[in-house]
């Protein structure tokens, strides 16, 4: 049974009868119906009553009504208000725009907007580069979906996408500084696609493309690459590869293989899929093997779209066809970013010795850690609520931060590698550990130091804005 | 000669002698060479040197220039640093995005972000409509231009554009807390402006047209009137002819002639001239006679466009010829929104009693209130160095507030002459004078008030959505 979670909790506040122990039965009820109190206010006495507030964490929605029935149910008790929180949380939406300067008289009005904006204006006509500097370019990226591909969800269009788009724009802005506005079309192709997101760069100093659906994903990042200035990524595809790459490098070193010699064996080929496996390949990784719904990819395999073409033609060398429980005996590492219970504790005994076990599908794994445990060597998850979770939030506002901070043109794979090396080497020797691969995405260090890794390849690779005009 | 305008202000942090009247004799240099000291910091002693900060108000960049040439022609004076205080106000942008709420536990990501965001993703996808209570759309506006005519600058395209736009983005949060992100567009026709518009809309609660170009605005935003179900505006057109019905609604009590009464001749028929038009002769205006750059419009001149095409048809029901100086005779009332210096005292002399004079060309208006002074009973201009600046930061903030508080399917007429109204009643009787026909743009009230009249014109002409479904 799912633990209760904060995603699930309620505000209640309810009116008890004055008595001896009214509190008491009160949690008593609650608890023995499930829910985990998560805090309690102080209680108000009303005569013969006392109001109280509470937060309850349930398990989900069905369970907040049981929660409710066990309050109701209680004698000398009534709930004046129940409300869901993450509900109250969104109301209105989640980030605001807010101005970095006073507008308080003439004066500042006279610079900020007419007529002193005028000069600003003409500045950037006379010398288009300093829109770079002198707007919000300089720190502003998009955040552009289609809505085809958002969480576990599927294509819910780009009204019901916006909540997880102002959710990254609050993720950017905490951990990096980056300021992030949320573009969601209404766009039913990758053309429609690409031409408003070329239409509308001239805003942005980046293009974090999300939640779009593969194999159009590709296309869409492919040809903005190509025909636009900024930086442009793909974080379902990007962002996860290089967490990946970095706990993948920290977990080998538990289990003493090197890169080169491992053995992976990858479950799902989507955006995710395809990404780890090209970022494992550019760090030296040379045995992949990737696995869809029909089995292992190979080159010869008749039913595969332009994108499984290539990444048949670039892994599993040795043509090796067959299911995932036919494909993984002697592998070293699984990495899966497909669905719930695909794998059982019977296919990790067929791995080789100190099997790493990446089992990212979310919201729950290929396999658990607690039914992988003994038999996995290192088991990393998506989840919060275990150890080693794999979270883009480690990577892309660090990756942004630091393309923003040297005016980059775009992110190549040398920036990517060097995020992943500077996540990896935020786990210390003495903190690495099969239980901890992985930072917490909490932990603040992680961002700046990715950006200035990120920062550091792209001078290194020559992709940032030269000639950037001083002051005046 | 122009005034010393914070809009050219330096900062200048100069090292002076340490002797008796250092001081007094920079003061005196900068003065003589025309320039305004704004403010003065306390000076630092340092040994045989005193080192001071300075902001001075110039009239122009090659004023900058004299200033700083006059203050290091002065003997024991080195300028340490002069920075351009506009420049510096712009220096990465004028906005940026915020979170609302805390982003710091595991708890507060659960809900914000995954997994509880899905719930609310589900509900959006589940109830379409409820995206405008769960999101930022309930809040948030798109200034959307193409660069083609902004300020007085002319086409300077989308980059060159941003600072007006960031700068209109301060004035909405300021005056109405209407979230603004601008979105300039790298379009070259009204089909792609369009389309990309419609595309980007789901993320907007409404969208604000600026500085696109006639006749290019009203087509874009006839069609996009017709397309979205949000309200869409233009703001040059209808945020200027909003605040100029209000201000000649009070400018006609002073004279005391009616509104049906009186007689007006409009220097200028592109936007914001069509517009204004259009709303006068909603408020009752009968007689109105547009003159562009060949002469008077009449149903009958052979080199009209669509728009003035339509003009002809509706205004100048005596098909009167000729040029401006030809059709003023008579008039009640001369509004421009042409070009600097258009008319003259001789002109003003021709006009009935009273004359009204609304002289809005930027920077620099058709005549100058100096020019007028004794000839026009009232003179307003679009500057904030006069008296009577008709500036649309009265309109817009407080418009596109009331049409988000009642979700607001689109403006309508109605709300737009609710609006005038509103603004011209802002101006008590007793304030009320030739000197006072509009409110100060720095009132805090006039939004609000705008608002409210707004929000209740939309409810009784039910353009308003209905059944939005209360929270869980």
């Amino acid at each position: 049974m799912a633990t209760p979670t904060a995603a699930y909790s309620i505000r209640l506040r309810v009116r008890l009868d004055n008595r001896p122990r009214s509190l008491g039965r009160l949690a008593t009820a609650i608890g023995e119906a499930g829910g985990n109190i998560a805090a309690l206010g102080g209680f108000d006495v009303r005569g013969s009553h006392l109001e109280e507030d509470l937060v309850v964490n349930c398990r989900d929605e069905a369970h907040i009504e049981e929660i409710r029935g066990a309050v109701e149910g209680l004698q000398g008790c009534e709930v004046l208000e129940l409300l869901d929180r993450t509900f109250l949380m969104h109301d209105g939406g989640k980030i605001e725009v807010l101005a970095r300067m006073p507008v308080a008289d003439r004066d500042d009005l006279s610079m900020a907007y007419t007529p002193g904006v005028a000069r600003v204006c003409q500045a950037i006509a006379a010398q288009p580069e300093r829109v770079h500097d002198l707007t919000i370019k300089k720190n502003t990226v998009a955040i552009v979906t289609d809505g085809t591909a958002v969480l576990g969800l599927g294509d819910i269009g780009p009204e019901a996408a916006m909540p997880v788009m102002e959710g990254k724009a609050l993720l950017f802005k905490h951990f990096s500084v980056v300021d992030v506005f949320l573009i969601c079309l209404d766009a039913g192709s990758v053309d429609a696609i690409v031409e408003t997101v070329c239409r509308i760069a001239p805003t942005f100093g980046g293009i974090n493309l999300e939640d779009i659906a593969a194999p159009r994903c590709f296309e869409v990042e492919e040809r903005l690459k190509e025909l636009l200035d900024i930086p442009v990524f793909h974080d379902d595809q990007h962002g996860t590869a290089v967490v990946t790459l970095a706990a993948l490098d920290n977990a080998r070193k538990i289990v003493g293989k090197k890169m080169g010699d491992l053995s992976v064996v990858i479950a799902g080929v989507g955006a995710a899929g395809v990404a780890i496996s090209k970022i494992l390949m550019e760090a030296g990784v040379d045995e992949i093997v990737g696995v869809d719904r029909k089995g292992a990819i190979w080159a010869g395999r008749d039913d595969l779209n332009v994108v499984k073409l290539w990444f048949a033609e670039n892994t599993n060398p040795e043509r090796r066809e067959g299911t995932l429980a036919q494909v993984l005996p002697g592998a070293d590492v699984f990495i899966g970013v497909s669905a719930p219970g695909l794998i059982t504790a019977a296919d990790l005994r067929t791995m080789a010795t100190d099997p790493i076990v990446f089992a990212m599908a979310n919201p729950d794994p290929e396999i658990t850690p607690e039914d992988a445990d003994g038999l996995a060597r290192v088991i990393a998850t998506g989840r919060s609520d275990y150890p080693n979770q794999i979270n883009n939030v480690l990577a892309f506002p660090g990756i942004f931060r630091g393309a923003l901070d040297v005016a980059a043109t775009s992110i190549t794979e040398g920036m990517k590698l060097a995020a992943a090396k500077a996540i990896a080497a935020s786990v210390t020797d003495d903190e690495l550990s099969p239980e901890h691969i992985v930072p917490s995405v909490f932990d603040p260090k992680v961002a700046p130091r990715v950006a200035a890794a990120v920062s550091q390849a792209a001078i290194e690779e020559g992709v940032v804005r030269l000639h950037r005009p001083p002051q005046p």
